[in-house]
């Protein structure tokens, strides 16, 4: 996005229902000063940088309690580490009650810079560098509860793209947690899953990052291993959109949402023999400014009906971007992935992807679409692949005193 | 350290020589404005925290040319990446000076925040974030260049609390490739292993990750992840000392020196169980302040004869300070570890450790006593299990037209 906000044009209607340009990603978010508070609780949305006024980065807090769960619309990160927890035989609603006790009370003190209540590091607790920390059920966890499960929530139907490996894939608990401090990360997970040791087991964990905190300025979209802006249409936090289509509206999810988690493997290998031109063919917008191949400039409007000399879209019409955008408004989401970088194995020089994150309030009208239309056709298939897939819902936030997953098991 | 740089007194002449408290770590090489260009390129000495004066984070850069290698003596950076790397069969003399030719201009490069010579992502190479590059020579590298390799060149001698595994020890070339921002660090190790690809395979890969750049006050002591304090007491990085201690003085690694990498992995699930006094007395340290059991402040000066109430020493004799503090002042090195943090294996919920690092003129007669008392008796040992081991030899530096490892090689 632009340094300067005041430079954003107010957005069309047509931008805002196709979710387009002009008003799309966090910066957008920061620069409408929508949600503020929620979105960037510590930046301040006209300076850039902005170095947090109050003092250190460390110190930064995001709100705890809230009709929603924090993290799904703050400003992401630039750590997050994904945990999917298989319950243990015989965890029943009671004990499920307890757990999700214990782990608020934990996420509660953590995220504000306090140690969690049998904390054996608590000096590590004491920069939580905007620390937080989302809760989402699997389909076991609420048959578990006794609960009743949306008709989402449980694996997306199989893509012809995908590899999935079950070792990165569904599970029955999942925590995120995230902050711009990488150690404040360590220990707020090892805190959590000690509190969860008699209830459940590790089924996988994805360490994620992003650009670090102060190294863009701030609104930056962020860049993908790819080296590909990413994530500059998308919801905006705050918006009459995204109220709309994050946020879930009846039953015990109410104020809720659905986190669809995608592990996404990168071939950077082959990605590179790829000429300049073909790669940004490949998504339909240029690799140094993120613009459309339309456009200059990262939040214009791609114009998909434009044709080149010889009369072929500009745009290809199986670029990435031309097969993600739907025709249908409703088919939307929040996007909010990290990037992922592991040890190579024997013979390769890497091993990375992006854990592709989504939130929607319904998956299955929503992400799917998209997906389905990916999956069909997308010149970025050639270099990705999906290893793995778990859909999560997230229960609303809760208040001082209460604990996230009241409404199923209150 | 102090926030307050006027605050730390002059050191004694005794605590020069010890390493002792006042004038230890990091933040002491930025209080005494010491060699400031090299440890602490872009930080103003007196401002706490700092920002980058000259705009984002993510510009900051560190010199590359200069007598000595950069990533030694700066100031850590929050990421860091030590990759190892076996030379494939019949990479002769010729074939390194191609190889060191290449590896040093793309460092150059990166480090100055320009894309390296055949850069597939040079967008992502614009945020060099304090970007070093290190070189380090396995007795591998030294034959198949026909040098003469120092005595103390290939691996340590066996220690009883050593369970070294394979696949983390030994290699016969080092890049440790560091950066306050991770997306940064994954680009670089990239581009430069792509450069390796001819001539050798990727022996090992270890990511390691101190506190976040902003989060604590520019010069705090990182923390590990047993909580502690960890590099109050260190060589100062520009000090008599350090410049005696830490570079080698003739022959080919004139102005160069040594680095010992060890694989540490922490158990924290076992070190949790035992009580903070516990704790607080296997170091010999507060796990709050870092202060000595026998001081207040992090950078007392510990009193190793001072006995409590019933006569036994207030530091025990078994501490890992008391046992790490040598009565020869040459029995001193450069620590400059990192944390890592990978996912649990199945059963558990945490792999954490310590990638210990430290730089040293001769690990040898420096490094090995230290290391050897402490496997004889050092109670952090309980908690603490050495799995990796590598020592190289880090050339000098160079200068424009230059490459790392001329001496050796050109
Ligand atoms: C590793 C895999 C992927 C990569 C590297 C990737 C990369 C990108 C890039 C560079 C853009 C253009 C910039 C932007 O607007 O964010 C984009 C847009 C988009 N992507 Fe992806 N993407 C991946 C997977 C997915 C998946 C799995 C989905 C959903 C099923 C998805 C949905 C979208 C959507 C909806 C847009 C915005 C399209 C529009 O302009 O309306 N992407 N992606
Ligand atoms: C995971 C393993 C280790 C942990 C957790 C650890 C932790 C610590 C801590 C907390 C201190 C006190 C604060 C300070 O002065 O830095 C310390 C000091 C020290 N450690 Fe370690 N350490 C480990 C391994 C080692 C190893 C392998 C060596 C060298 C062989 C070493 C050498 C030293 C030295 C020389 C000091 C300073 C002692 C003095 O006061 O003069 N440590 N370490």
């Amino acid at each position: 996005m632009s340094d300067d906000a005041s430079a954003i044009p107010s957005p069309s209607r047509r931008q805002l229902l196709v979710g387009g340009g002009a008003v799309a990603g966090w910066g957008a978010a920061l620069a409408l000063g929508v949600d503020a508070a929620v979105a960037a609780p510590s930046s301040a949305p006209a300076a850039v940088p902005s170095q947090d006024t109050a003092g250190l980065r460390g110190a930064s807090t995001v709100p705890f309690h809230g009709p929603h769960q924090a993290g799904v619309t703050v400003v992401p990160q630039a750590h997050s580490t994904f945990v999917a927890l298989d319950l243990v035989d015989g965890v029943d609603r009671d004990a499920l009650g307890r757990l999700m006790r214990l782990l608020t009370d934990d996420a509660r003190r953590l995220t504000q810079g306090l140690p969690a209540l049998a904390d054996t590091e608590p000096e590590l607790a004491r920069r939580p560098a905007r620390l937080t920390v989302t809760f989402g059920f699997g389909p076991g966890f609420v048959a578990s509860a006794g609960g009743e499960a949306p008709g989402w929530l449980g694996p997306l139907p199989a893509f012809g793209v995908d590899r999935l490996e079950e070792g990165w894939s569904d599970g029955d608990l999942l925590l995120e947690v995230a902050s711009d401090d990488p150690v404040t990360v360590a220990h707020a997970v090892r805190m959590l899953l000690k509190g969860t040791r008699a209830f459940a087991t590790v089924r996988w964990l994805q360490q994620g990052f992003r650009d670090a905190y102060g190294s863009v300025p701030t609104g930056t979209t962020m860049r993908n291993l790819f080296g590909q802006i990413d994530g500059t249409v998308n919801l905006v936090p705050g918006s009459v959109d995204a109220e709309d289509l994050v946020w879930i509206r009846d039953g015990w999810l109410d104020r809720g949402t659905s986190v669809v988690v995608r592990r996404i493997a990168m071939n950077l290998e082959t990605w590179d023999e790829l000429d300049r031109p073909g790669r940004e063919q490949s998504v339909g917008r240029r690799l140094d400014t993120g613009a459309p191949l339309t456009g200059t400039r990262e939040h214009d409007e791609p114009d998909f009906d434009a044709v080149d000399a010889v009369g072929f879209p500009v745009i290809p019409e199986f670029s990435h971007i031309a097969r993600a955008r739907s025709a249908d408004p409703r088919e939307r989401f929040l996007r909010r992935g990290y990037n992922y970088d592991l040890p190579p194995r024997p013979g390769a020089i890497s091993e990375s992807g992006l854990i592709f994150v989504s939130f929607q309030a319904d998956p299955v009208t929503q992400f799917v679409p998209v997906q389905r239309r990916l999956d069909e056709l997308d010149l970025l298939n050639t270099w990705t692949t999906p290893i793995g897939s778990a859909v999560f819902a997230v229960p609303p936030g809760c208040q001082e005193g209460g604990f996230v997953g009241e409404t199923l098991l209150g």
